[in-house]
Parts: structure tokens; sequence; C-alpha cells
């Protein structure tokens, strides 16, 4: 546990501002994290990242163990200087990427076997072997290898998958030998005496911090915003809880409020390249007829490199023009609305004003 | 002719090195543009443009007057507030790409109909309509339509539009309101009794610059040169030479030689999408397996961003991932090493040293 901590600063009925301090760097918290699937934030530098208040970024082991694999990463010096990202990184298991291969896994209590997605070869992930390749990148955060079910699924399956994820918690816990810290995972479903018995469980093995997992997996927004709150109180206070692949604005509003303090999506950086842009008034198409001749930036009281320099107009000529600075300029802004989102929510905490803004932000417009 | 002006600041051999001054800055010659077709230089933005060195982009009139439309571009305050380029723009005639569309284009003495490759309408282009878009799209340099006849031609053919050219660059001239100025193109494919014709008549009406159109449709390289070296000679001494299309390092070095003053190509940016990347050792084809693991940057003596940032293993898994970002960086560094090389012409020819760079360059490595 060299270099991480965690720290609460306020706290606002169940929300927390906090500070985590890893080995390479703070995180104030709560904090989203976009994702860097394989090794890059897609269409996007790290320069980019800082000015539009990245902190951390989320990078995937199955992708990066796939390719280009993680001994390279490891022998030219980890991952964060093979992208050029000198803040802190999280890493998935590969577990998520694993098991939403329909019918090409076969799992056992030892771990699971499946096909590579770029040349078909038979590859292997243990709770070891996931820890040593997040070892080999050199990320900041590991997060043990679960065993995350596609929903729908019937109770007995998520109660195994549960047990097993502790099981296979244990076995990374003790493995991870560094240079960062290895998150706990919860599982359960949306059945809350399997997540209270997960959580329990996960605690007593006493991790540097905790995910929900096995969420946003086809639930409705009101099941998300439940399952985070029931779950993050059953959590020790003393530890950062992260929400996977959570999601929406108004999904993270609700889980900072039921107690989240991180947070990774890929919304704003896919939606980015589909052309859908948040902003302070809501959400954007840009290539509709109607920001054809639009002089104004996408979002008056955004300032980032997008807003400052570029139309809509502008916007929409190179989207619908298939141009790659299309992509770029939208994810640039699309980051720059959620890193905007979680400093607000972290000024709300502060200032005990977060049941105001979220009933301002949730309110219809 | 407001805010145009040209002058040679050096002389060696046939080479010149000089200042052009228009509406938007200053640019020292020799200089080389990068081509921004739908308004935007693929992948990159004007702070990366101007960081790689460029000091002059070209925009194409077809293109932007079928999409978005130039009175639209003109509505929203120009090309250089559309698309965030604060430096000078020059615009081709528009006249390449319409005759470049086999058996789509009807042409008569008075202009050119051909249909639109966005949503198949007709449309028509004449040389005034082509200077009333350039005007509305503000550039710096308006080009003048040209005929230029796909190669190879019969005599006749390349005889009949030169003449042609001859008689629209006359109706372009008297048509043309500014806000910059026009450039005549000198046609007359590799016949040098035409070219000198056609050079000769361009210069009788007095154009602020001259541009050598019709090269770079297939021709060997000897033969790009040995144009642009003859019909150099035959323009006037005071005004810039513009050689339209051209192309790889060596030809620049040539041309430069001959007395070319400005180049464009799309060859940095469509090869740095397709991942070939220049350097002072040669062409380096980054998809390769041999820079799998390569952790030196593309090119030890540029100072580019993704020299200085990123391995050749970085940029072959982004480009072998189909990452946006490899597109990004790879433009990025091909623009900087035409820039540094553009740099370094104009230095020897300032030095008296042109011979010695050219034998250096051309040299077999």
């Amino acid at each position: 546990m060299t270099g991480f901590a965690f720290e609460l600063t306020h706290r606002d009925g169940a929300a927390r501002r906090g500070r985590m301090t890893t080995p390479h760097g703070i995180v104030e918290t709560p904090a989203f994290m976009p994702v860097g699937t394989q090794g890059a934030v897609k269409a996007v530098t790290s320069d980019e990242l800082f000015a539009c208040g990245t902190q951390i970024v989320l990078a995937n082991t199955y992708h990066l163990h796939v390719r280009p694999g993680h001994e390279l990463i490891r022998d030219l010096g980890g991952l964060h200087r093979f992208m050029n990202w000198s803040g802190p990184i999280l890493t998935d298991s590969g577990g998520y990427q694993v098991f939403s291969m329909k019918g090409q896994t076969k799992l056992d209590e030892d771990g699971v076997t499946f096909r590579s997605h770029v040349d078909g070869s038979l590859l292997r992930l243990t709770p070891e072997s996931s820890m040593e390749i997040q070892s080999a990148l050199g990320s900041d955060i590991a997060m043990v290898l679960d065993h995350c079910p596609p929903l729908p699924a019937a109770r007995e399956a998520v109660e195994l998958a549960s047990a097993r994820t502790t099981r296979w918690a244990r076995r990374s816990r003790e493995a991870y030998r560094g240079p960062g810290v290895p998150f706990g995972i919860v599982q359960g479903g949306t059945d809350e005496t399997l997540r209270e018995l997960s959580a329990a469980e996960l605690t007593e093995l006493d991790f540097p911090g905790y995910a929900i997992g096995g969420v946003s997996v086809g639930e409705p927004p009101e099941a998300i915003a439940s399952v985070a709150r029931f779950t993050a109180a059953r959590l020790p206070e003393t530890r950062p809880r992260y929400l996977m692949g959570v999601g929406r604005p108004e999904d993270l509003v609700e889980a900072v409020a039921g107690g989240v303090d991180l947070f990774d999506c890929v919304m704003p950086t896919r939606n980015a390249r589909n052309g859908t842009l948040f902003t302070a008034h809501g959400r954007i198409n840009i290539k509709r007829e109607q920001y054809r001749s639009d002089p104004l930036p996408l979002d008056s009281s955004c300032s980032c490199e997008t807003c400052a320099h570029y139309s809509r107009a502008y916007l929409r000529h190179l989207f619908v023009s298939n141009e790659i600075l299309a992509s770029r300029l939208n994810t640039i802004h699309n980051l720059a609305y959620y890193m905007g989102l979680m400093t607000k929510l972290r000024e709300a905490v502060a200032m005990g004003a977060l049941a105001a803004f979220r009933e301002a932000f949730l309110a219809p417009r």
C-alpha cells in the first residue's frame, strides 16, 4: 500500500468529499475516470485530458493483455510511460470483457478460458494472473478478478458468482505484489441480501478500496441508484467506493448522493464520437439540421477548448463530413462537461448543498 | 491587392528565399501548405499546425462549396474564423476536383457542369463563380479556375486546355473583388512550347503570383522537376511561384532548386493516416513487426510533440489497434518533418548552400 491513502474531508448526508493519494498523484473525490481501453482515451492526448480536468484514467487489462501484451508494456517502462500519462491509472481485472463474450468463455473455479478477439488464440485469466498483468502494467489501482454474470440471471447463478467473487478476491489479495493497491468488487446483482453478504465478506478481507460491480448491465436507472446507495452504506466509511461502468450525468449525481466516490464510463467519449454532446441545457445531437448555421459554441457556459474556439455550425460540418477532428473536439467537450459536473458535485458536498444541487440538476428542463 | 506583397531576400542559383505578406500574416518562402480539404487539416487543430511550423494552409473550394456551402461560411465570418485558423489561407479553384470526376463533367467555354459527390445535385462552376466562392470564403490567395486535362492527353487537347485556361484567367482576374489576391495557373502539360506560351500569356495579365498546374498527375518525378524548373524560369522574378500538388520531400528539394516558392500536397497528412512516416533516415512503415517493442521515438532528431512523448512501440500499437490518436500523432510528426525540411531549405538558400544540401539530401541512404 505504499503511497496510497484516502481521507474524507467533508460529509453531506450519505455523500462524501475526499482525497485519494496514489503513487502517481492525488485524486479529489468524487471523481470520474475517462476510459482508455487500449492505452489511449480515444481521440485525445494526455495534455487534453489534464486540460479537461481529468485526474485519473481507467485502462482495460483484457485489451492490453491481448494487444500489445503486458510484458511488452512492462519492458517499455509501464503503462504510464507507454501512453504518456503521468497521473494515476486504475485498471479493471479483465473479467467484465471476458464474461461479456457470449459462448466463447469456459469458467472453472480456478479461472476462465476464452478466445482473443484479435487473433482467436486461446487465453486464460485467473485471479493471480489478472493481478500479475496489472502489476506489469504498473497500475495505481488494480481490480480483483470478479465473476460478473450477464443479467438477467437466476438468483442461484448470482449467488454462486458472488461467492466465487469472494474466493477470487481472497486469492487476488494474497497474490498482488504492487506497485499499486488492489480494490475488491462487491457482486450480488439487484438482490440486497446478496449485496449485503458480498460487502461483508469483502470488507473482512480489508481492501484499500471497494467497487460496486455487476451494475449498468441493463437494469433501469432506479435500480442502479438503489444498488449503489444500498451497497455504499455497507462498505467501510474510510475506504473509497467505486461504482463500475456508470454512467449518465444523472446517474453520477444520484450515486454521489448515495455515497459513491469514483466512477468510470465510456459514455462521454463514445457519445462524443457519435455526435451526442452534453451541455448545461441538455443533450445536443450535433448532426441535426438545426445546427447547420448556428454560430454559438456548444455550451456558452463551458470553457473547454472546443467551446472557446468553434461554433456548432463548424462542429456539425466536421461531423457530417466524417472529419477525425469531430471525434476529437467532441470528446474534449464531453470530458470537460463530465469533469465540470464532478467539480460541482465536490463543491456541493463541501458546502453541504448536495440536496439542492441534486434537485436542481434532476428537475425537468 | 490590399495587404499583399512579395519580396525576395536571397538567391542561390535558380532558388530563392523570400517573404510573402498576406492579409493574415507573413509567409517565409519556400513554404509548404498542409491541405485542409473540408476546412480542417485532417486530425489536427490550428494550435498543432502552428506548433509544427505551418505558416499557411490550403483549403478546397469545391469541397467547401458543396458542403457546407460558401454562403454559410461567409455568413459565419469567413473560413479563417470557421476553422479557427488565424494565418493565411490559399484556396484552389475547384477545377482540379471537378476535372478529376470521370464522366460526370460537362465542359463548355463558359464553365463546367458537374454533380455533387455528396448529394448528386447538378452544380456549375465558372471562372467568375469560382472567384466569387473564394471571395466568400475570405481566402488570402484565390486560384483562378483552370482547365487541367487528365494525362495522358493528346497535344491538341493540352493546347486547347491551355488556351482556355488563359481566357478563363483573364475573366477571373477581372471578376475578382478580394479580399485577397488572385494567382494565375500555367498549364501546358509536359510540352515546353505550350508551357512557355501559357507562362507568357498569363504574365501579360500581371497576376500577383503564379502557379504551375497540371503536374503531379501521373508523370515520373523527373518530368515534374523538369516542368517546374522550365516553367519557373519563364515567370516574373518578383512574383511567388507555386507548384500545385507536389509532393514527395525529394520533389520539394528539386523544385526549390528550380526556383519554386510554394507547395501543397496531401502526402504528409494522408501518409500519416496510412502509417507511413518520414524521418531523417528515410520512411518508416509504423505497422511493421520490427517496431513492436521499439522504445525509440520515430525520429531522434525531431522535436515534435509525437517524438517528444511517444515510442515507436506505442505508435505501432495505436495504429494496429485502429485508435484515432494514431492518425493524429502521425500527422503531427509528418507535418513537422515537412516544415523542418522547408526551414532547412530556406536556410540553405540564405547561406548559398542549396547545391550541397540537395546533393546530401538526394544521396542514396
